[in-house]
């Protein structure tokens, strides 16, 4: 017998992007928001007493009451999680058996691919149209246990519309998850078709659109039958207390959030430009808070290294399609100026 | 298709203590620790600033490093969790596929056969000696993927010798994992085995010796090849920031924990011998900081709901063995009295 899952054993892992932890780094890597609400770090510094010696409360009430109000679906169509990762997970093992399909486009969150190979599941991913078009044909004859979408995609920055996902519902068989990390963007949510079928779970975190990714937050909507399922594999206590606490501020603080995120969406729209004019590049559209840019003449990963000499982070990926791209974090006004004039010192 | 896996579908789900949101419970319930050392609340509260929207360092290195010199194993050989629940699934999914049996004695964690369901693996409990002795033998024959022992148990309160769990190791063919939530409270901790066996992984949590089941930050030592695995398959970002602030500053705090550990078993102690002269309940031993209490005559359920009314939660299991049985967590020295006092009114 092997110690190990011969599956596991094989299996190469994902790379998160680079978090280096001392300061004085630009990070545009991980799609980080430039604004986190200061009402929330007050929150979170009131919440830390020896209230923490007493387990959470393992079903996050108060916050899923607000997360009910705020979204206009019932607290049980809710699960809050470890982060979306964690949700993730959860919707694996709850669907999809050893040799069972899982299915999602390519290019996307390459995460899809491995937590299939992690549950020795049969990763299938199905390639995205000429201009990232999502193939719902295509992902609807799969015949998976499972379907992962990132709407918008990442990392091409991708919306996709509500009609194309509540034909993808329809036309799949097993659970339709929708990625939404990115939603709050410029993308347009799949939240309405949670009612409408009893296959789709929409995914949110707070990483993005909160600002809040070093407190780990994610939560679904879905329907009763699904969140149930959840709820039942997920650990008893998996969502902290002080994340519970920051959650809740954090919709406490909701409009400042959006009303940031659509001035980085305004900001991301300016680079994009920018980007285009000054340097040639080829700029996906993007409804995300960062840009998939294609370099054109110059090498990505030389790129990567220049900038990084430069104590600018961006990503790379080493992979089919999107080889030849940057992904590029909209990050404050001051660090969107540093970039260009980084890439102008390098290039022009 | 079934939307949901059929084993998730049937799994009657672990269900956890309860853990009321409003004060004015004592609870001796969940086995949280009357103390938790004032500087954890102090540099969680420090740390609660815009840092907050970064990602957390994904390999928790500064937190490890501190780890490796208490314990003194290399930090290669040590994982962090949310919660050593998150561990626990991790060691299921590295190591046993569907079908794989998954051993563990009974009475003990009752997660332990949820998660191998969830697995859908075949959970094969063994039951323990008529004095809770560890069954090395029978659990040596099972030819698990995976062997589950905790020590000292829970919730019978009786701890293993070193050398038991040794043989263990050799009789096992895949991985054993010994999970010792408890151990600060007066067991023999099993890390020596960590370098002498590859398939032997130590769990530990922060919830019950320092205080801080609110948290979640459990942490595993293990030979570098089964860390290898459960670093694969855990998700990127598993234990936020403010945890691993929190986690090194219990380590920190770590000779008041531990004084106050040894204060507990002594208050352990002293409460077992009156449980037992007062009012003439049988109490095993305990290695832990709470105490399985056979009631005699006085069924359990009407007790557990009379202390309720006086405002004290205590647990007890519908389960074959310990049917009979209170498990009583060791509160503060108020506490205590409290409970002797609820008692004295209700059967004197």
């Amino acid at each position: 017998m092997s110690l190990i899952r011969p599956n596991v054993d094989s299996l190469e892992p994902y790379v998160p992007g680079e978090q280096p932890q001392e300061p004085g780094w630009i990070k545009l890597n991980t799609n980080e928001n430039p604004f986190m609400a200061p009402q929330i770090a007050v929150a979170v510094a009131e919440a830390a007493t020896d209230l923490l010696r007493l387990y959470p409360d393992p079903l996050c009430v108060a916050l899923r009451e607000k997360l009910a109000a705020r979204y206009g679906l019932p607290a049980a169509q809710i699960i809050c999680g470890n982060g979306s990762d964690e949700l993730l997970t959860l919707a694996v093992r709850a669907t999809a058996g050893e040799g069972d399909r899982i299915a999602f486009p390519t290019p996307s969150y390459s995460l899809y691919d491995t937590l299939a190979r992690i549950q020795n599941a049969f990763p299938v991913p199905v390639e995205l149209g000429p201009r990232w078009e999502l193939p719902v044909d295509e992902l609807g004859a799969v015949g998976a246990a499972l379907t992962l979408v990132a709407n918008p995609n990442a990392p091409t920055g991708t919306p996709y519309s509500l009609d194309a996902l509540d034909a993808l519902a329809r036309a799949v068989e097993g659970l339709l998850l929708v990625d939404e990390a990115y939603v709050d963007f410029g993308g347009e949510t799949a939240l309405p078709l949670v009612n409408r079928h009893e296959n789709v779970l929409v995914l949110r975190t707070m990483s993005k659109a909160f600002g809040l990714a070093g407190v780990r937050l994610g939560y679904a909507f879905g329907s009763p039958r699904v969140i149930e399922a959840l709820n039942k594999i997920k650990d008893s206590y998996n969502v902290d207390r002080l994340t519970q606490v920051a959650g809740i501020a954090a919709l406490d603080a909701y409009d400042a959030a959006m009303a940031h995120n659509r001035e980085t969406a305004a900001r991301r729209d300016r680079l994009a430009e920018i980007l285009h004019t000054r340097f040639g590049f080829r700029v996906w559209p993007s409804a995300t808070n960062f840009l998939l840019v294609d370099t054109g003449r110059y090498p990505v990963k030389a790129l990567y290294e220049a900038l990084k000499r430069h104590r600018i982070l961006v990503r790379y990926f080493d992979r089919p399609l999107i080889g030849n791209c940057l992904r590029i974090t909209i990050g404050s006004e001051p660090e969107v100026s540093a970039l260009l004039r980084a890439l102008e010192s390098l290039l022009l």
